[in-house]
């Protein structure tokens, strides 16, 4: 009973039957049939024509939006907790030539309109400053807390007053979606983003990630730079293929509500006073005695150490909630 | 009936039936146990102690690679018919910032030991030339011809002679060696290789390459640099999967065979006359009017064309030999 | 008596004295008086607005420029004798991110429209291939060659009809006006150039050269670079002086004019079977046996071999022509 | 009566003097004679075998001497209110292929061994996160604050323990030595610094400052790295004059003692009251009121705002003590 990263867990059946379907002959790098239906099938969903790259990853994802949002000698307005700053190697740099991230402060990883202008009211426009070319958020956030279409809103006009570019890291976009109940649409363009990262791998996928491009003008940098950065595939339509597996029947949200779900259940055990942030998403950070730890992991639950007195238990899009309910049990119990 | 290309093909059924066994909750970011089985694997194959890096794409096998063996400031000889000149969207200066590629000539693709030489000697090492650090050679070539054990230790000669690094682009490593029936030791370390681009996806695979390095001291930058451009897969156990699915019962080898075996049909069927490289491993490239390459498409047969007076065949793992037959005795009756 | 390097001549007595005028308290990095005239001097020679940009090597101001006009993912197309492609250590690539460099082939180092077009025609539009994005000339070329107004008209047109930017590398800019008297307007942007580096170290200077952007928009980001690549020097007032001096009063002209007569001299006495090139500018590649080459310097001529059978002669600005006229009896005398 | 900047003032005279005198014929790109005594001057001065670059400015030679000490995929550990952090525009990131600069606290712009120890257990040793690689400090501080030698070993120290190269960021390193009266080996090498960022400029000289490596192994790739960003002047020889000039006689040393006192006569005058940091240096920040710095003005004392109720007086090697002496009397008059 495995309450480590939705990465950990297995990808969704239809996932592996759509790897099946694809598995015949077909034209390479991109050209195939599931490639050419990603763009219509993400502008369905986001309800205005978008232009979507894929890739393997979410860190390939967010450096080669970023790279198109921010020159080598801009800077990324992130926070400090961002995944970005403190999970991807450094590779936001990596893609863009050496661009810096500037890292704003908030509780539960959560940016707010005056972090941004604070942040970027700091910077001399001269030489020698790096200018302030974008901002990064993630939602869900690093701490499992969801920017509302209004929060996404307020931070997408503070953009364009500071002429900044607007990016959502959406790893777990799908779990924001399902918490918010708000479309796609709303949380993101609506919003003022000019990119996304939507992740598919914690929610079902296998390898397989998208950026869409909402702001026009930047679909065809970032294929020349998907290419570059080797991660244009030479069988691609395993990937586009997937994503439409998963897009279909709205599998994306079902599987987000599902690890939602999960995460509620074992918020309500462990009552306020447990938790460190709110749990609005799919992981929670849990207070917890070294001994209370050690006395869940004996009856056979899995989780990580986050900090001194504190776990962090993340739910997935496949968890079996026969094994929710005996381990909020557990903690109700401790 | 199509000739296109090995990335055109279906992915193995092994490497399918691999993905479902994999489909399980297991470790995130190659902490599982199929990528704990690779440097095992790959050290078998070679009969040394390598280690081994998965990624994606050829382009990032090779990038990663070069990165390793050439620093920023210096340059890689290769051929002006490479894959990492043309066909890889300037993907080595990208990773490892900025080397340069010094082209080198030969037919077919292949580069002598001479032809490395000559280029050196042009070199002034004053501090105003880029000094040459690495050799990169495309084993089968993409001209399809093969380098024999003793080609390649010659080159591995001359590179240490130099004080060059050594890698081989390996895309179709599993051609060349099945073409050459040589081990793969012979074809890489034990002839002065520093590093192989090991391909499996043009071979049966979907998504996964290896990058084998036999020189020490590289594996741990190596994992670094991929994780930083984005290619550590958040559930790296399913390319892990599926490279161990190709190298069991020797099935790349296998693979390779068969596709070898089918362009072996079809150039006995060109003849001499039209066959502008030798016929080594799994591309053809043949001689033929605008005229006569219609009346093959008119009988349902696919492919490039490549030059004027000149076309592409490209036989795959899967290759029907039914329909190999039909395209050999369609061209003898040209 | 040298005959090295255009390099190894002093500055102009003019510049050492701009020096000592500058040499007072004013503000620091180019908000000083002499920076603050730049961009009207130019203007005033170019006979349109331009901006300019200035740093201590002609390496930088080539880098700096064509980071303005190529993009990390593009090619810039130039002579295989070109000092960017040669002599400049991959400074190109290294400041922006990995360009390359695609080489162009013609006599004494000299671009046509047509080796342009050629060039541009073989890249297949591709994500796999990059694309060209700017063309480099050198005027005069590395061998001492001269475009003149029309020549560079035509090339200005084919990049203008292919969509390439155009860039003029004139570490002896100077001279190659000297050379057709073609006003500096004619020589660059009538002819379609968007930028040109201005050398102004091998014609007097001490360390200044310029970019001077005749195409809008690249100069705020050319100085974001400037300062980002280490050249903003906090003390611009020393080398914004060396440059209004050598402009004032047309010195730049005058150097230009005694350098190229030096050479028009010895390269009449050289006749044209000995001349490898052209003598259009100050430099002279001369066929001379290493008998005929000792025995010049046993008369006290010093000057570099350049190739088996041929030296290489550069005369200065200063050069004496009491020199000038002895070593062109020596060569007679041969 | 101006207190603006050490980047301000002119240069000493006898600057100007060297480069009179080298203003012959010489060889070009640091081949000539005043080139080759750098080595020696500098090993001279350090008391052991140094290698000596030097470049136009001191972003330039923070810049090359981290990318010799931090790799791409590496972090730098910095004050937060570091040169390299503020005004710098990006540079060693430029240069360094994107590494990171993780940001330190402590008054004063001074790093303690704590902090390093902090910043460097704070990060996860795995592939995620960005390795630290490289310490930087800067002595004297953006505050005017100087290390002694024992502060310097105890960093050094550190550094050694956690396998971190070191580096000196000695914009003003001459104020240091002539504030702490240390030898510069007591100041760099002995107390375990790899590389030194020398400045002149701040101090009397006209464009040329040094990096000073005293690790092995750094000069050959610094001179490539050199040449690749463009800080090879073709006439080098006038960069080596100013930097010999102004270590002969202890210039260098002579030229901070002097704005050293200017300063120590303005901070006594102060008081500590106004004082937000102590005077080891060159440079003041005083606690002032707007009305307090417009009377100031109105006598004719220039300076800058440095925040609310805060200016800044930075003297210099040639600081008028009898301005100084009615500046200090304005002060106190206040």
């Amino acid at each position: 009973m495995r309450f480590f990263s939705d990465n950990a867990a297995p990808c969704h059946p239809a996932v592996l039957d759509a790897l099946a379907s694809a598995n015949r002959l077909d034209t390479a790098y991109d050209g195939d049939q599931w490639s050419a239906r990603l763009d219509g099938a993400f502008s369905d969903l986001f309800e205005t024509n978008v232009e979507a790259i894929w890739v393997t990853t979410g860190t390939a994802a967010n450096s080669i939006a970023l790279a198109m949002l921010c020159p080598p000698e801009g800077a990324i307005l992130c926070h400090r907790d961002a995944h970005i700053e403190n999970d991807e190697a450094g590779a936001p740099a990596f893609y863009n030539g050496g661009a810096k991230l500037t890292l704003l402060d908030g509780p539960g990883a959560k940016v707010t309109p005056n972090a941004v202008k604070s942040a970027f009211d700091r910077v001399r426009p001269d030489v020698h400053q790096v200018q302030p070319a974008a901002l990064s958020i993630t939602n869900a956030t690093e701490y499992g807390l969801v920017y509302s279409p209004a929060e996404t809103a307020a931070l997408g006009e503070m953009c364009k007053s500071l002429g900044l570019d607007f990016h959502i890291d959406g790893a777990r976009f799908a779990n924001a979606a399902a918490s918010t109940g708000a479309s796609p649409a709303d949380l993101t363009w609506r919003a003022g983003a000019d990119a996304l990262s939507f992740g598919f791998v914690k929610n079902g996928g296998m390898n397989a990630e998208a950026i869409v491009f909402f702001a026009p003008g930047h679909a065809d940098r970032a294929r020349r730079l998907k290419k570059r950065s080797g991660h244009l595939m030479s069988k691609g339509r395993y990937a586009a293929a997937q994503i439409l597996a998963l897009l279909e029947e709205d599998r994306w949200l079902g599987n987000a509500r599902a690890a939602n779900a999960a995460a509620s259940a074992l918020a309500e055990a462990c009552g306020p006073e447990r938790l460190v942030h709110a749990v609005e998403a799919n992981e929670l950070f849990v207070r917890m005695s070294p001994e209370e730890a050690a006395a869940l992991r004996a009856q056979g639950f899995d989780f990580y150490d986050w900090a001194p007195g504190e776990i962090r238990l993340v739910t997935s899009w496949d968890q079996d909630m026969a094994a929710v309910g005996r381990l909020a049990a557990a903690i109700r119990a401790l």
